[in-house]
């Protein structure tokens, strides 16, 4: 068995942590969708005023997994962890890594004093949502619509 | 036609920002799911890190309405507007209000220099769901289904 850690993202991690975005990109079928600079990526995590936080899983000294998350602001529930992204690399999914990563954030959830957290998952990613249905006995909703507009 | 001012929210806001909240958790028909506590939600507005920001409609010294939002991070757009809620009171409704605090929004979000906003729209909420696309031209995509899990 290979040494893997789960440890906080660091500031060096960030190039490796954009490729692993790009990468989930390309999954969910939109992989001109990332427009964020690196630059603006390290500011907003390791700048004065972060406003994301993240974990990697480290498979011998390289980055094989992140999971990045912001706090949500619930005016019904108050302060939640929303689980941005989360992604193992291909070559070496189905070893039970996205469960040490998303076990790690109900822990720092429980820690920071979160009542709770959530995500987004798309309605065909099958394995994603029967990870979700699995190991979390978690309920996914299709009853509210996303909109957005960009500027 | 009466006075209608679009302010920004204050903290002697507060008190009045959660029954519109409960308001709106009944209209949504989850009249149960509020349990944040008025000084959670004043400690995060106004506290020394807040992590949400509001505009209400003052009709007359009352306040009628209400749009409040925090910062999502997106790993593919940076840092964009969340909107959580924008209420109009019952009884205040139909007579565009709710457009000025919309325009209002995107005012805000192209000063902070977010590229876009988003927000949820429960689908059988047919005025709210007419109301996007009329005047904003937005889609809403049901593509994605929500997770979350409670501590």
């Amino acid at each position: 068995m290979k040494d893997i850690i789960i440890r906080r993202a660091e500031k060096k991690d960030c190039a490796r942590l954009m490729e692993l975005v790009q990468e989930l990109a390309v999954y969910e079928r939109a992989p001109d969708e990332v427009t964020v600079t690196l630059e603006h990526f390290v500011e907003s995590g390791f700048g004065p005023n972060p406003v994301w936080w993240a974990f990697v899983c480290d498979v011998e000294g390289r980055v094989e997994g992140f999971a990045l998350y912001y706090i949500r602001y619930s005016t019904w529930k108050g302060q939640r962890m929303y689980l941005e992204d989360i992604l193992i690399t291909e070559k070496m999914r189905g070893k039970g890594l996205g469960k040490l990563l998303f076990d790690r954030l109900i822990e720092e959830a429980k820690e920071k004093k979160f009542n709770g957290m959530m995500w987004q998952v798309l309605n065909w990613n099958e394995p994603a949502v029967n990870f979700y249905k699995k190991y979390y006995q978690a309920e996914l909703s299709s009853e509210w619509l996303n909109g957005s507009l960009n500027f």
